[in-house]
C-alpha cells in the first residue's frame, strides 16, 4: 500500500478536511497517477451527500482525473513514467462480457467499478481524484493530448465524455438540429461538441442570462424555457436534445419539441419520475433515452477529438481549500463551467 | 355525392343503427371501393366514445377495410375496376412535406387525413369502414395480394401494419429477442411478424391463458407479468419490446427488462402519462419510444411479405347486427383476435 493526501468528507453534510488515504501497491497492469488536476462534477456533491445511495466515510470524490504517470507496474504496456493521462468514471470492469468486449465498459454486465464509492476487485473501497496519488490498471488510463492542459482536459473525463457520446452514438451531422437543455457543466460542452460536428445547436436555458456566453460558445439560437413561446415556437424541430439537467423538468413539453424519429436523452437523472405522456411519442415516433459516459475507447477519440477541433472547457481553477465553497456555487449554479481542483495546493 | 349504407353510433353510448351517408363524387384520382370486410380495431371504439377527442356524430367508425374497385376517376393509373384492395387508417395527407415524399404520411406535417373523425380536403367529416362503399385518392388505397382473403387482409390494414412498422424501423433481425407485451389484435401479429423475422419472441402476459395459442403464433416463450418472478428472470434480456397494451402498466418494471441499447416501443397509447424512472433509462442507454401506424408504401410491403410468408391474422367474422357485441368483447379482450365486419350483412 501507499499512501496519498486527499480531501475527504467524514459525514453526509461535509466540510472538507486534509486526510491520507491509501492506495493499493502496483500489481503488474497497474498505473500510478501524480494527480496534477481533478473536476468538481454535480455527481461528486449527489454521491458524498449519500443521495444516490449510502456511501462510506471518509469519502474522497473526484472523477475527473488528469495528471502524470509516476510508476507502472511490471506487465504495463500502455503508458510510461511522465506521460500526461486521465481517467474518468471508471477504473475497471469485468472484460469479458460482450460490452466490455464493445469497448463500452460503462454497460459492463458486472457492472463497472466507479473511480469513488464502488468496491474494487481487490476488495478496497474506491477514493476519487480529490486527491495526490491514484493506482489504475492501464485499460482505463487515457493518454491526455499535447495540445490540451492537464487542467482543462480533466473535466473532459466526465463532462466531456458524457455529452460527446450520445452526440456520437444518435450520429449527429452537419446539418441537424441539436439542443441543449442546461448551460452548465456538461451543457457547455455539449453545445462545444454539437457546434464542431456541423449541428445547427440551440440551448434551451431558464433564462437568457447566459445567452452571450452560449452564442460564444457555439451556439446558434438561445432560448429561455421559462417563456411558454419558446414551447410554441420550437414545437417539433429538433433531431435531438441533450438535456443536462438533473431536476425534474415538464418533459412532454420538451419531448414536442422533437421532429419526427427525434430522441430527447437525459445524461443526467432526477431522483422522481418523470411522467411521459405516451402520445408525444406516437405520434412523432419520439424516443425518450438516457445514456452514462461513455467507453475508454470513446473517450480517447474524445480527447483526440478536442485537441482536433480546439475545444477545452471553460474552468476556474480553484486551491484545495476552496472545494466546499465551490461545491455551494455548483449548487447554486453558479459556475462558469466547471470548478478544477488544483491538487498542488492539496 | 353518392349513397353508401353504414352502421354508425348516434352518440357516444351506442348502440349501433342502420344508417345512410354520402360519399363524395368521383374526382379524377378517386376510387370508389365496394367494401367486403372491415376489422373492428379499439381505437374506434375509443373514438366513437369521444375518448379521445370529441366527434361528430353520428359516426361510422372502421379503418380496416378490405374490398373490390367499383368504379375509377378519369386520372387513376395505380387501380382498375375489379382489383382487391385495401384501405387502413388514412385516407389522405398534404403530399408535399419532407415526411409525405419520404412515404411516411402517417407522419405528414400538415396532419394526415384520419380514414373517420377527421376533415378532409373537401371540407367533408370523414366516416370510416362499417360501411358499403368509400371513396379515396388512389394514393392511399394499397393493393391486397391475391394469396390473401379479404377477410384476412382487413385486420392487417390498422393491427399488421401498426406492429409491422415498429418491428422494421427498429430493424429486427434473426437472432434478436424481442418481447410482445399483451396478446390481442396488435400483439398476436406482432408474434408472428417478428416471428417470420427471425427473432426469438417472447409473450409478455398478464396470465398464462393463452400460452398455447401464443405458442401456436410463433413465440418461442411466454411469460405472466402478473408473476414478479418473470421481471427478475428477464432482466436485461430483450432488444426490443413491443408495448401492444394501451392500459397503464408499471413502465419502469418493463423497461428494465431491456438489454442495453434496447427500446420499448408503445403503440398504444394510455390516457394517463407513464412516471419513467430515468436512471432505468440511463444506465443501459435504453429509449422508450412510440409509433404510429406505417407509410402506404410500409403497408403495400407489409401485405406482400404477409402473402410471401403466409401470415394473416386470426379472424372472427361477424355479422353486422353484432357489432355492439363484439365491442363489448373487445372491452374484456374476449377476442381471438381480430373481429372482422362481413359487409354483405350491413
Amino acid at each position: 500500500m501507499s499512501t496519498a493526501q486527499a480531501r475527504a468528507v467524514f459525514d453526509s453534510a461535509g466540510p472538507f478536511q486534509p486526510t491520507e488515504i491509501q492506495r493499493r501497491e502496483l500489481q503488474p497492469h497497474d498505473i500510478l497517477i501524480e494527480i496534477k488536476y481533478a473536476g468538481i462534477c454535480h455527481s461528486d456533491i449527489h454521491s458524498a451527500r449519500g443521495e444516490w445511495g449510502p456511501v462510506q466515510y471518509p469519502f474522497v470524490p473526484g472523477h475527473e482525473i488528469a495528471g502524470i504517470v509516476a510508476a507502472v507496474g511490471s506487465a504495463v504496456t500502455k503508458h510510461a513514467v511522465g506521460d500526461r493521462v486521465g481517467v474518468g468514471c471508471m477504473v475497471d470492469s469485468c472484460g469479458e462480457c460482450v460490452h466490455c468486449h464493445e469497448g463500452e465498459e460503462q454497460y459492463c454486465l458486472e457492472g463497472m467499478t466507479g473511480t469513488y464509492g464502488s468496491v474494487d476487485r481487490y476488495g478496497q473501497y474506491t477514493q476519487g481524484g480529490y486527491s495526490s496519488h491514484i493506482v489504475v490498471t492501464e485499460d482505463f488510463v487515457v493518454r491526455i493530448p499535447d495540445a490540451l492542459s492537464l487542467e482543462a482536459a480533466a473535466p473532459l473525463l466526465c463532462a466531456g465524455i458524457t455529452t460527446y457520446s450520445p452526440l456520437r452514438h444518435w450520429d449527429v451531422k452537419a446539418g441537424q438540429k441539436v439542443a441543449v437543455v442546461g448551460l452548465g457543466g456538461l451543457g457547455h460542452m455539449a453545445v462545444k461538441f454539437a457546434h464542431a460536428m456541423g449541428a445547427e445547436v440551440t440551448v434551451l436555458s431558464q433564462t437568457l442570462k447566459k445567452k452571450e456566453d452560449g452564442l460564444k460558445l457555439g451556439a446558434d439560437h438561445y432560448y429561455a424555457t421559462s417563456d411558454v413561446e419558446t414551447f410554441k415556437s420550437l414545437a417539433g424541430s429538433f433531431d435531438l436534445i441533450i438535456n443536462t439537467v438533473s431536476a425534474q423538468i415538464d418533459i412532454n413539453a420538451y419531448l414536442s419539441l422533437l421532429a419526427v424519429d427525434g430522441t430527447l436523452v437525459n445524461v443526467g437523472a432526477p431522483a422522481e419520475p418523470l411522467p411521459v405522456q405516451v402520445f408525444s411519442l406516437i405520434g412523432k415516433r419520439r424516443s425518450f433515452a438516457g445514456s452514462s459516459i461513455g467507453g475508454i475507447r470513446e473517450t480517447q477519440e474524445m480527447l483526440d477529438f478536442c485537441a482536433e477541433h480546439n475545444i477545452t472547457p471553460e474552468i476556474e481553477v480553484i486551491s484545495a481549500d476552496r472545494i466546499d465553497e465551490a461545491w455551494e456555487r455548483v449548487m447554486k449554479s453558479d459556475v462558469k463551467y466547471r470548478f478544477v481542483i488544483d491538487i498542488a495546493t492539496l
